[in-house]
């Protein structure tokens, strides 16, 4: 077996469970499935400990009325991190948890939904760790993440892909969109390529120069 | 009784149903009482069918899987606008009919929830209709609307308050919050003034310099 073959538990994904709205059982099922580790943020682990999983990390800034250390026996053995910082997120003070223990991959359910202000805040904080973490968000529509300034992946023709500037992008280029992009610029609020797909089975190619570009792969 | 306060018709919010995930009846029937033009999106017509509401207009680029006519009979009278132009959404050709029918305002819901992609186009395309559209998103957990360069408004303690770049807002000044901005920028992305709160009852002011900046009333 040669030495990439090699795949350490803290290389596979971790799972985070944030405090938006819950998502269908099957996805958590399989994500879990795949996640060696973990993390539930704050209050989240009130509707978590119904779903029966064992959880390795409870992350917070844990209000007065949220008492996070009745599940050290609940969920022996778990990691308990205070975490008050009131400049940072609960998510982003998981993703720097996670950088901490040198962990470069991160699928993340329940950031969407519910409050408008958590939701946008949770999609697009994953642009800053750019190069630090590799970040995945899903929920039962949408699966996010940031584009390199090179990408290239199979799709199957049809498939629905939103191309969402974060702030301006320029310089974008596309292969195998039903909506080609030449060194075209999106600016979010003013132009978006949103509700682009797949001309046909094969690889689609990605390319800009500038900016912060979060691709969705979204569906009804 | 003074010039001022003759309201006409279409200077009431119209009311924007659009086709993300429903909100409570509770809230729906509120604006409904409110807004004397009801504007549905496409396919939604089906889902708001079942809640007995009377449609003034049914707008949408209507796939070929979905017959608008059948409404003729059944919403007597109203106007179907075909507008099949691919470079906008369904919503922001709903806000360009409200503008041409010179009506200063609107309040949006079912704009958010289920795809991502859709939630957060429909969240940010309210800062490019600056000055032409007053427009405010609603859904079960969030208030969404675009600040003027200085705006005001009487707030109760502790009211939740987020503010939201577009891109990069720069020269953000408030008084009244609990986590004060002095000559302060925010970036999507990197910098957002989610989650602040109102200090004591009374004006909230805040103003920025440039950028577009929303304001997100949200609670849990």
């Amino acid at each position: 077996m040669s030495s990439h073959h090699i795949v350490r538990d803290d290389q596979e994904p971790a799972l985070i469970i944030a405090n938006g709205a819950a998502c269908q059982p099957e996805l958590l099922g399989q994500l879990l499935e795949w996640s060696p580790l973990v993390v539930v943020l704050d209050a989240a682990m009130e509707r978590v400990m119904e779903l029966d999983i064992k959880v390795d990390v409870l992350l917070g800034d844990f209000d007065a009325d949220f008492d996070p250390e009745k599940y050290q026996t609940e969920q022996y053995p778990i990691d308990i991190i205070h975490a008050p910082d009131q400049n940072k997120t609960d998510l982003e003070k998981a993703f720097d948890y996670l950088i901490e223990r040198n962990i470069p991959a991160v699928n993340v359910v329940w950031a969407t939904g519910k409050r408008a202000d958590h939701t946008i805040t949770n999609l697009t904080t994953i642009t800053s760790y750019r190069d630090r973490l590799k970040i995945v968000l899903l929920d039962d529509h949408s699966k996010v993440f940031l584009l390199p300034k090179k990408f290239e992946k199979w799709y199957t023709a049809n498939t629905s892909i939103s191309l969402i500037p974060i702030g301006q992008v320029t310089g974008i280029h596309s292969s195998n969109l039903f909506y080609p992009l030449q060194n075209d610029s999106l600016k979010l609020g003013y132009r978006t390529g949103s509700s682009n797909h797949v001309t046909h089975d094969g690889i689609v190619t990605i390319e800009h120069a500038e900016g912060d570009l979060l691709l969705m792969e979204c569906f009804d």
